[in-house]
Order: C-alpha cells, then sequence, then structure tokens
C-alpha cells in the first residue's frame, strides 16, 4: 500500500526538490509513497491562462480564484477521494507531530499551495480545505510549505527510515526536547565527553539523558513543558 | 548592500531549489541576496570523507563530528564574521514573523543544515551556534528547514517584494491571521461576495477585515490571542 500525494501548485517543477533526495527520495524511488503535481494554470479558462484576480475590497497583492481552483481539484480529487485535502496557509492549524502522525495514517494528502495574497474563501469553504501552517511567518508561497509537510509525513511512514535511523527519541515524539548529543573525537579543543556517556552503564547513561531533555525542555520551551504537565 | 546566506550540507545540490523560484529567486539573479552551498564531507579528513559516528553512551542512528563541522564552519565564517550562525534543528527557538524581520537586519546567514540523529555537542557550543526551528515536528535534515527561513527572511529585503506584493497585512506580521479574501467571479456555485467587500465604503472594509481577523484569531489560535493581549 502506498501514500499518494498530489500537489496543486503554480510551480510544479520545483518537485520533487528536496523531496527526491535521502531517505524521502529512496522511499519515492521504492515505491513506498507517490508525488504527482499539476499546473493549476491548466484549469484557467481564458487563452492567458489566468488563475487571480484583484481582492473584492481592495487591497495588495492578488487573490487565487475560487472556479479556476476548484476545477483542479475536483479533477486531482473527486468526491469519493478520502484523502485530505489541504492549503498551505499561516492562517492554518500548526503543523505538529501529532498531526504529522495522523496524517501518515492516510491514503495520502492532496495539497494546495498558495500564492499571491491568499485564496478566495468561497473554494476553501466548498471544497472543505484544512488549512495547515507550518509555522508563524510568513513564505512567499505554500510549495517549501508542503515540502516540509511531506517529508516529515513520509519519515514516519512503514520502510522509510531504517533501524539505523529510529525516531523514537526525537526531539517532539516525547514532548520534550532532545538531549545534547557526542561521538568521537573523545577530546575535541581539549572538551570532553560527559563521563557518564562512556561509563558503559545503559541506565546512567538512560538517566542523564531524561534529566538533560527535560532541563533543555523547561529552559528552552516552557510551552511544551507547561503542555506536557497538564495532558 | 547585498544578504549574503551561506549554507553547510550533505545536499548542496538541493539549492536553490525553491529559492530560485518567484521573487526570492528573482531577487537572487538580480543580486538583492546571494546564496553560497558547502558540501560539509569536503572538511572530512579520511578518504572515505566520513563526517559522522555513532553516539557516545549508544543509541539509534549517527551524529554528526565535531571536527569536521567546526573546520567547514571556520573556513565559511571566520572569527571576523559577523552573520548569525543557526543549526536548523527542532531543539531550537522557534521561528517567528519577529526572528525572520530580526534575521532580515543582518548582513546575512550561516546556516548549518543538521542531518542524521545530531550534531556534537561542543561545536554548537565552540561556534556559537543559534540553533532555531521551524516548528514542532520532525524532519529527515535541516535543508528544506533551511529554505522555509531563508524564503521568510528574503521576502523582506529591501527590492524583493513589489509594490504589488505589500506585506502588511500577512498573517503573523500584526500577531492576527489574515481575514478572508474574495475576488472574481462574483457569484461562485451560489455562494456571494460579502456585501460590504463590494460596498465601495473602505472605512467599513477596513472594519469588517479587522474584525474577521480577531474572530479567526480568537477561534483557531487562542495563543496567539492570548499573547496580543499580554503585550
Amino acid at each position: 500500500m502506498s501514500f499518494d500525494a498530489d500537489i496543486i501548485t503554480l510551480f510544479p517543477e520545483l518537485f520533487p526538490g528536496p523531496l527526491g533526495a535521502s531517505v524521502i527520495g529512496r522511499g519515492l524511488a521504492e515505491n513506498l509513497w507517490s508525488l504527482r503535481t499539476h499546473q493549476l494554470r491548466e484549469f484557467a479558462s481564458d487563452k492567458h491562462r489566468t488563475v487571480d484576480d484583484t481582492p473584492a475590497g481592495g487591497g495588495p497583492g492578488m487573490v487565487l480564484r475560487a472556479d479556476v481552483l476548484a476545477r483542479a481539484i475536483d479533477h486531482v480529487s473527486p468526491e469519493t477521494d478520502t484523502r485530505p485535502r489541504l492549503l498551505m496557509s499561516p492562517r492554518g492549524e500548526p503543523l505538529t507531530q501529532n498531526l504529522v502522525r495522523e496524517f501518515a495514517g492516510e491514503a495520502g494528502l492532496v495539497i494546495v499551495c498558495g500564492r499571491f495574497e491568499g485564496v478566495d474563501q468561497r473554494v476553501i469553504d466548498s471544497r472543505n480545505l484544512r488549512e495547515v501552517s507550518i509555522g508563524d511567518y510568513v513564505l512567499a508561497g505554500g510549495e517549501v510549505a508542503a515540502m516540509v509537510l511531506l517529508e516529515a509525513v513520509v519519515r514516519l511512514l512503514p520502510g522509510v527510515l531504517g533501524k539505523a535511523e529510529s525516531h523514537a527519541d526525537e526531539s517532539h515524539e516525547s514532548g520534550l526536547l532532545e538531549y545534547p548529543h557526542y561521538t568521537r573525537p573523545a577530546i575535541f579543543e581539549g572538551q570532553t565527553i560527559p563521563d557518564v556517556l562512556t561509563s558503559g552503564d545503559h541506565g546512567k547513561v538512560d538517566d542523564w539523558r531524561q534529566s538533560e531533555s527535560e532541563k533543555l525542555t523547561r529552559l528552552r520551551r516552557p510551552d511544551l513543558w507547561a503542555k506536557r504537565h497538564k495532558d
């Protein structure tokens, strides 16, 4: 069973891009997931292939037309398609590792990449687009956001990460930030590796890592720490 | 005056990728900013060009070596370089539009893209790497995260966005999510555009947009709403 991603974008040539590299790209080559892109302009109805128009009520920027985007969505994802339809948007629900896990359990995703000032609200409503935001900042378009979301989701698909690339200890998998890492050389510019890590005492190593994770989370992310203790 | 970005990565071929498209790519072509990539393997000292080793204390995955990464950083960013040195990492300080604005005021950025399980803590400490996270989820590596950060920062550099692409009303610029947009056609599948937007009364349009922004922020992002009222 594959995970099928469809992307509606004005820049299909940017894909797979980073999604073609490393374990994510290997998974693509091995058909553990699939990626199809769709050029939004192909769904325009005029000879200039217009996809946008000025905002009703005035203001800067351009807005993606509801009718053009609706045609693209209906082509890519007919009513019988059970996959979530996402719109990458800074107004959306924040992407978290929990949401990434939820998406990884789906049959795939249909992702609309916004551009310009925004997307006509009527197509968001009528096509039930779920707005998702990768963070509280503004991008030039939804393409890199879609890459981020897919990279995070594809990592979790069966067979994509090898045993050597386990993800149990990662930051955000446990609600804690990850503890500090060390590797050879034993001494780097006079700095040694903490003794406990070279002690061979696995229990002590685990305790140290847990305690460092908690310390770092309290210090850097009091918001995560509070959430963890509320749940 | 240009904004100079240097990227240290195991996948230099992924750049500029999405950063070569749209207004961001146009800015690159017009030398409003510059981008150089550096292959980390070129700073390894053995014939296999090894950059990683097993974690001290055991556990899955591999850790980027302090000595190899330090050599790369020292080559790219000597002590006299005043640009911030960032490490893209899920343990980092969350990227926000405020932080994006701060970075856009710098002479540029040096960005290390992590891979594998993590980076030896001693090089983070000794080279004063500022860990930045684009969100609370786990990626396969720092490359798409670096693209996200640079796209957000470059958007704000002088000359990159035209007048038609103003950013004052965007989500996160004002601490509020953006109001809904509408454009032609006037009727889409029976749905009309809200009357106020076609009234020609600019004061009423502004009031409606402000009120919709506030409503949406309260509903979707009570965390942002609370922060806005605390500041």
